[in-house]
């Protein structure tokens, strides 16, 4: 049997010594997210996560939804564990307390992610649907929709989706074919196909919310014709409860690889009332909100099934007795040492712990972002912190899904034979993971985004929210000798980034095809250095602590050891990237189609 | 649905210009095995492997097979299969006449093996735990006991397995417990219980052959005590028919992540009757004759399946339509482009490509020394090819079931969020592979018994088997303009590989920790270089056919950018490898176990 413990007192030191709460409760709104509260929150929610969502996370995936007459049951336990999350307010944490929120910041919430993704990836796949509408809702619907919608989603009682994908197009939104046509009292008919819609149809909620993208009949072709429509499973009454069925029943579930307590919907529109959210034909925009949030919160998705395949596989490692240490016996009273004394094994451990670590802190400094774009009083501070955001955002959810990914399997790998049977609980998290390297845009995609849009944007300019606070870093401890260790491979390690940056910025202006064969290794090199800064940041805090005396010294010296493993065993994956970003396109292009 | 076609012409190409099988049919006993003979055979077996057992791939994996009161029942159509299979005589292909064998090279086999791989790797575990537990008789049973047994186990009327792991022994068999006690007339009882027994109970055959490890009552402790022993589920009556059952049992099946129309089974043996193959204690020595044809067996698994992955990839890229070239509308008359247009998915096609083409290349190599090895009239040849074997089995088992677990989530990614739909039949080929990447060894074990065992063996005699030849085909080449751009990169390779080498051996006699830490990117390194090696091979075969204006001109021009994808985009990992090894065990030993 899996173990899963939510990792507080790591997301305690992150969240103080390294991205600064304390600077986000200065923020207008956020006066009450204090230390104190922000802790007790999050300990409530390791709680929860630990003892009501853990406990369903493997018995959820045996069982998985079912599906019969168009109605969709959610595995057993799972609605009694939805209720005892809204009826505790989890669902409103960070949203508007007008409509019923705790108005937290998005840093508390997107650490609250991680735990729920770490205890039951299928589980939070509901809430964060209905979140993603949340958002998309308070950003573009109007004051009417955002009234009588709202505060339902916050109290989670309803929940939302995201329809965005067609049989024949997921990637290239362009060509979608739903429709959408304006009906006399303001409201529009919505007819058409949807496919992979994740918590289309359940049993969880007693109203649930599609946002849906459809062409209206004066739609111009491609993205800028599409339009973002609200379209509720049942129609409320003026009293706000559920009314008469709307024309959308799901159709079928998928039979997936993994997240099998998630039901994915094909959902089929027939003359469906809707509402338009934003403007016509501007639906594109209003999707990127949702899918912005989203990706980072499916980069959170890959880091807490990371952290929990970390745990199991540490855990396994001390167990498991087997063959004996290669520097002399360390356990002489027993037929066999633990396997943790063994070097490969240690990498393997090392690897996901390090990647984990750092890209817990990685995620909330793009959090903490968020709620600074959000929330700080002075528009540039508010457009400096969205940039980074948007830069991050793409580096977050492919960098952190692989990593999710690497340390499920790493999980296995560790476990052995063991590993490879359903009962032992870890094979899950390698079927979990190998969704969110897919959703949400392939990590492909991401990638492309990355040199396509955001590192030519404004002539770089989003570029240079990372860049110059990176160079800083490094140069304020250019010369100091306790730091040299992590400082020295992390410089190296950043020039090569601003090289290849040059390299494809220069070659991709003339050939487009250029940035897009360097897209996946570039952001890879750039997630590898995003994360040896953060690395360089909590040696520093760790140090600090250190000398003062201050807190739990086994946990910041292991801090420093995991630093310095990441540089001397992580961190040098980017002088081979750096190779084959440099060896361009030519050798992927020049295969006839023919030929493959 | 999935597809899949034998890859003929490759296999060709790889048997008659790469290793050369026309220098086996001049061994003794091979003198039939003329290439046009093995050509039919192997078009046979294309045949068979295309309609016979990839139709059952996904159906057996939706059924997966049946335990109940100790009997399993295989997935629908596996019995039928099965017996097509035998009747064709393909059990016996490699095996020896003397027993009803068609004593074809194992590199026909292997090719063969390759495809049943790619069309249905559950079902290929039967007839692979069978051609198992054949070498192992062949090699170390008595007279008596092969001509009792082995004639079943090459017609394939009785199969058999390998029963080595324990449930609290795997890797360390040193530590099991089974045990076997002396019989009045010359048998042994054996008593324990086994677990992960692939093939252990099914209805495929009308009796199962046991081979099992246990230890006799005056055994020494550890490795040297384990001895091997011949358990058959039927008491073999005097006419050859299975009689009375013997005492093993399975007492139940493993619920798995993938291959799960094969069975795993966990045996109870109680009072079993069995008979000792070889000499008592020595049963190690017995098992990795079964092991060590096993491990380039698991090898291949890899790479069959890393095959059907790719051909399924490049199929969904050719057809799914999404997005527009950078370069430029190709498809003007279809709404999108079909997405192998894009630089990034023909990075991921190429990548399953160069490695399955350069893996396929190396395991018919390894393959051919061991023809060589077991058929050469010279004592020095034999020995010379037998140590380039042991040398290159870990690397091939390890390096190719990477490449297969890699390219299976390569297929996964091309195909999107149909990719993780089950129907889509891909991400079946992810959770198969899984399991190549453990059994027989995990990679990580592989790697150890490169740097531990084959390394420092005879002062690195081994490695000479590899370095010399490559050495030299990289000198003979070093000149040729036409042949720059593989060499020189190759030459690169192999020097860094050189050095790593050097450095194992230097660190790792005073300390094997820094041995063991560097063990796997030594294996990997080492496998790319390899790889490299049979590019250049393939290259210079290509050009060579297409100076002489002979045969298939686009495929010779493929092999050739294939091959400088290799060398430009998969080669240059060898950089941070080299890095990583280079930077020893200090950061992997330095943290305390409590403080993981």
């Amino acid at each position: 049997m899996p173990i899963y413990k939510a990792p507080l007192e790591d997301v305690r030191f992150v969240l103080d010594e390294i991205v600064g709460l304390d600077k986000l409760s200065a923020l207008p709104g956020y006066e009450d997210a204090t230390p104190e509260l922000v802790g007790q929150v999050l300990e409530e929610g390791a709680k929860l996560c630990e003892e009501v969502l853990f406990p369903l996370n493997q018995s959820g995936d045996g069982e998985g939804c079912h599906f019969e007459n168009g109605v969709v049951r959610t595995p057993q336990g799972f609605k009694e564990a939805y209720t005892t999350y809204i009826e505790a307010g989890w669902q409103g944490l960070a949203c508007d307390p007008a409509y019923g929120g705790q108005g937290l910041p998005k840093l508390v919430n997107i650490m609250m992610e991680e735990f729920i993704c770490s205890a039951n990836l299928s589980f939070g796949m509901y809430p964060g649907l209905s979140l993603g509408a949340y958002n998309a809702l308070a950003t573009y619907g109007s004051d009417e929709l955002k009234a009588r919608f709202l505060p339902r989603l916050v109290d989670g009682t309803w929940s939302g989706t995201m329809c965005l994908t067609e049989p024949h197009s997921g990637t290239d939104l362009g060509i979608i074919r739903t429709k959408a046509v304006p009906d006399e009292d303001g409201s529009y008919k919505i007819t058409g196909t949807k496919i992979f819609i994740s918590a289309g149809e359940h049993d969880l909620t007693e109203n649930i919310l599609h946002l849906v993208l459809a062409r209206l009949p004066d739609a111009p072709a491609g993205t800028r014709g599409i339009s973002l429509f609200l379209v509720p499973k049942f129609m409320p009454k003026e009293d706000g409860t559920p009314g008469p069925r709307n024309g959308v029943a799901c159709g079928s579930i998928e039979h997936k690889m993994g997240i099998k307590a998630s039901s994915t919907c094909v959902m089929n529109f027939e003359d469906a009332t809707g509402w338009l959210v934003g403007e016509a034909h501007k639906g594109m925009r209003a999707m990127f909100v949702m899918m912005n949030a989203a990706r980072l919160a499916v980069g959170i998705q890959g880091l807490g099934l990371a952290e929990v395949s970390y745990q199991n596989a540490v855990n396994y490692a001390r167990e498991r007795l087997q063959g004996r240490s290669l520097s002399g016996v360390k356990a002489p009273e027993k037929p066999a040492d633990p396997i943790i004394v063994h070097p490969d094994v240690r990498r393997n451990l090392l690897t996901a712990r390090a990647y984990t670590e750092g890209g817990r802190a990685l995620g909330a400094l793009v959090a903490y972002h968020l709620d600074v774009a959000e929330k700080h009083p002075d528009a540039r501070a508010r457009r400096d912190a969205d940039e980074f955001v948007q830069l991050m955002t793409p580096i977050a959810k492919a960098l952190f899904t692989d990593i999710g990914f690497e340390a499920g399997n790493i999980a296995v790998q560790v476990h052995g034979g063991h590993g490879f049977i359903w009962e032992t609980g870890v094979e899950q998290y390698v079927r979990d993971a190998r969704i969110c390297q897919i959703y949400e845009g392939t990590n492909g995609i991401q990638a492309l985004d990355l040199v396509g849009r955001k590192l030519p944007q404004d002539m770089g300019r989003l570029l240079r929210h990372f860049f110059h606070p990176v160079g800083r870093d490094i140069e304020a401890d250019m010369e100091n000798e306790d730091l040299a260790e992590f400082v020295l491979p992390l410089a190296k390690a950043f020039a090569k980034l601003q090289q290849a940056t040059a390299l494809i910025a220069q070659k991709g202006m003339k050939d487009p095809e250029e940035a897009g064969a360097a897209a996946t290794d570039y952001l890879r090199l750039f997630g590898l250095v995003a994360l040896g800064w953060m690395w360089l940041r909590m040696v520093k805090a760790a140090q600090a602590k250190l000398a003062a005396g201050e807190g739990n010294a086994v946990f910041y010296e292991t801090k420093i050891k995991t630093a310095r493993f990441y540089m001397a065993k992580l961190l040098p994956q980017i002088n081979s990237l750096f190779i084959t970003i440099a060896a361009g396109a030519k050798t992927l292009m020049e295969m006839d189609e023919a030929a493959f």
